[in-house]
């Protein structure tokens, strides 16, 4: 039986198990909820213990648990896989916009609506079915490398706890590649995994002036006014091409290889309607000499997240006001170091604010970015198990935001390997979330081959 | 029986009668306090009857009243002069910082402190003893000018009927010269003479970009973010030498000359001083070229309000934010047209906004400069009327903002001269407002010498 036949006959079980598991609220986010995301945990481990996974434990944190599974290859050299997901889900409201209640899960056409099908709970499911399907078509007992599940319960609450997760279970969790099962493929048509998402760090700058407001016609003019710091010191981060302004922001700035913008520029992009979806933008902007998406994959931004200061109600009021406030928050790409960032950027604050204003800089949250470089072993051997469960090329994507994948990275000290089937019309985290069934049963397929790929490409690297 | 022996001999009734005033709480901006408006307006008029004015009415308003009275001169072809001030008083919270009920005025040493003693009863007050001891001295039965004074009930409240109330009786109110006494000298030992207040006009930008807040990795990097828009456009609003950067901004406006520039920098100013004065502001800041009086008496400004979009909450919020706003005042010199500001400002900004982005702008209020050239007959025969009194040299100087002193220019087509005897540590609108009782006496004295220097100067004029 190879791999295929092992789906097909198995999809009907697949789906019913987990449409058990999506009945569960898993909400982390509801704190009525969290007794849902427990039992969510505990429904998975005991399918997990069911399907034959020899080491099935519910990992506490100080907030909700995960899950940790391990299946280990029968050969004790073979390589090691931890697989990425979460168990835990968005809230649902508003509720009047489903069209089923979203935790009884709904099948129409091709579609399974519900909340979770697709972020993350059909995801991760997959796994269970592909690693079924890679031992029935080798007949082994064991699969050709040791993989282990790691599926969280709060990645819809700010991962919280995970890096402390990460820390304490580092040895258990030690591998070779980390495959991340919660992302996005270009489109239906156009299969293609992620290989990078932009990091972030914040940052909050105060403005001083006057002790308190003064009366614009007794002192304007002649006394600095904070506001017009502010907007000095903002409109000078960028240059006229768009670039960010700080002193060495791109030195570590890991370039877009030809291959990369070369692959890139094949997805079938289509700029008019990406503006819609950027909520009706009348036109693009950016760093010049990049496309939109190099722009929001692959370059590092200065973004004001917001600003305010002075008389901000109704009316009139002609004061020169006291302070001025604004955050401003850097997606960074491969290479760059937040805290390098940080640095810089309050040393460039702090020389850019005029005489008569005192500045307060106060950052926070570091976020690096994660890489997956295209040429590199696992990407190629994820590429090639996508492939061969598409039958068509696979292309390559980034993401623009981040979530705890950076951690995952840093503190297991291994490569990502992205292999996500969602898409980005599966309404995850509104209502009427829905999974494309076909593409889970898709997603089941090349996990099954990305364990044989592994086997041989992680070993020789 | 000469002025000063006048005064002298009536000073006990004029402290006395003022006292009465000063004793009903007219505050405009109370509505609890509105009868009291109405009560002072009848004391006033009753008092000026008492004294022998021939004409004296309360003037009704959509809100409080005014009071005018007419003394007019013997000869018919006399010049007319309209003497402004108001009766109404600032709120007197917070009541326990008073040394003394608000409206109980007391004496202490040469100080009278009590609410309206300085701003603007007091000020008011002298005319009466003023023009008495004119006729006292002359002999004669009447003023050698027509003197008409019209003292408004709402000028703490932003005069909001008074352009109405002076088109209503512009015939009754037609001068030669309207003498404003609401403002303060330079010091005590340093008697001078305002000779502009600068005048106002005011403009809200908003600036579009998503119809939704947009996820800043998602988004960021790639499209117009409108805090950068307006950060860029108020930064540009000025050049690096402090000067605004509106075209034709300055193309107007009346330049200072050489001979108020040199009075102006004979007034003894401590910068270090004006700083603690001006919230403690660490380093003064402006129009490069200019000194500090300049800039803010007779330099046109722009001044950013407030300025608000996107995330003002605590923590971060990584969004590209939908809008921005601001609010901006110009300061007026002399010359300018407030509604050519308002245009240029318009245009401005719809050309520099970025594409992408919308603008939109609000322009509202409308307050023409007021100006009397130093070199003028009604100035200089004010100075002269001032000279005599306080037997020395009389300077020059301006405002910073402005009252309701432009509309009576503009409508009663006169040019306005101030005689205010006011001083920047009177307290006013705050606890313990006092006056000088010496410089109420001194302005008496002057405004008895007045009205010979203009019957005078303006004949010949």
């Amino acid at each position: 039986m190879d791999v295929p036949q092992y789906i097909e006959a198995n999809r009907e079980r697949f789906f019913a198990d987990l449409k058990e598991w999506l009945a569960i609220p898993s909400i982390s986010g509801d704190p009525a909820h969290h007794g849902d995301v427990r039992r969510s945990a505990e429904w998975f481990a005991a399918h997990l213990r069911d399907i034959g996974f020899p080491t099935v434990e519910v990992w506490e944190t100080a907030g909700l648990p995960a899950v940790f599974a391990e299946w280990p290859a029968a050969d004790p050299a073979a390589p090691s896989v931890v697989v990425y997901g979460h168990h835990d889900v968005q809230p649902v409201e508003p509720l009047g916009e489903w069209e089923t209640d979203p935790f009884t899960p709904l099948e129409k056409g091709d579609r399974l609506i519900g909340r979770g099908t697709s972020d993350d709970k059909g995801q991760v499911f997959f796994h269970t079915l592909g690693v079924q399907a890679n031992m029935a078509a080798s007949g082994a007992p064991a699969p050709p490398v040791t993989v282990k599940l790691l599926v969280e319960g709060e990645e819809e609450s700010g991962s919280l706890h995970f890096p402390e997760l990460l820390r304490t279970h580092r040895d258990r969790l030690a591998c070779d590649a980390i495959v991340i099962s919660d992302t996005s493929m270009w489109s239906e048509d156009v299969p293609s995994m992620c290989t990078g998402m932009r990091g972030l760090t914040e940052a909050e700058v105060s403005l001083y002036g006057p002790e308190s407001d003064l009366h614009s016609g007794s002192f304007g003019g002649a006394v600095p006014n904070p506001l017009h710091a502010m907007a000095a010191l903002l409109a000078a981060l960028h240059d006229a091409d768009g670039r960010v302004t700080l002193p060495g922001f791109y030195d570590d700035v890991l370039p877009l290889t030809g291959e990369e913008r070369e692959l890139f520029a094949r997805l079938p992009f289509d700029e008019a309607e990406w503006l819609r979806t950027a909520g009706g933008s009348r036109a693009p902007y950016g760093e010049k000499g990049f496309t939109t998406l190099e722009r929001v994959w692959a370059r590092p931004t200065a973004e004001i997240n917001g600003m305010w200061g002075g008389h901000t109600g109704p009316g009139g009021k002609t004061i020169v006001p006291r302070e001025a406030h604004a955050k401003i928050s850097f997606r960074l790409v491969a290479g760059q170091d937040p805290a390098k960032v940080q640095e810089s950027f309050r040393t460039w604050v702090q020389r850019n604010t005029p005489p008569g204003i005192r500045a307060d800089i106060v950052t926070g949250g570091a976020v690096r970015a994660c890489f997956s470089p295209i040429g590199s072993a696992s990407v190629q051997a994820a590429k090639r198990a996508m492939e061969k469960a598409f039958g068509q090329e696979v292309l390559f994507t980034r993401e623009g935001g981040s979530g705890p994948e950076a951690d995952l990275a840093d503190i297991l000290e291994a490569p990502l390997v992205f292999v996500g089937l969602g898409l980005d019309s599966d309404r995850i985290h509104a209502p009427n979330e829905k999974a494309e069934m076909p593409l889970l049963l898709k997603g089941a397929e090349a996990a099954a081959y990305l364990w044989d790929e592994f086997a041989t490409a992680l070993r020789t690297a």
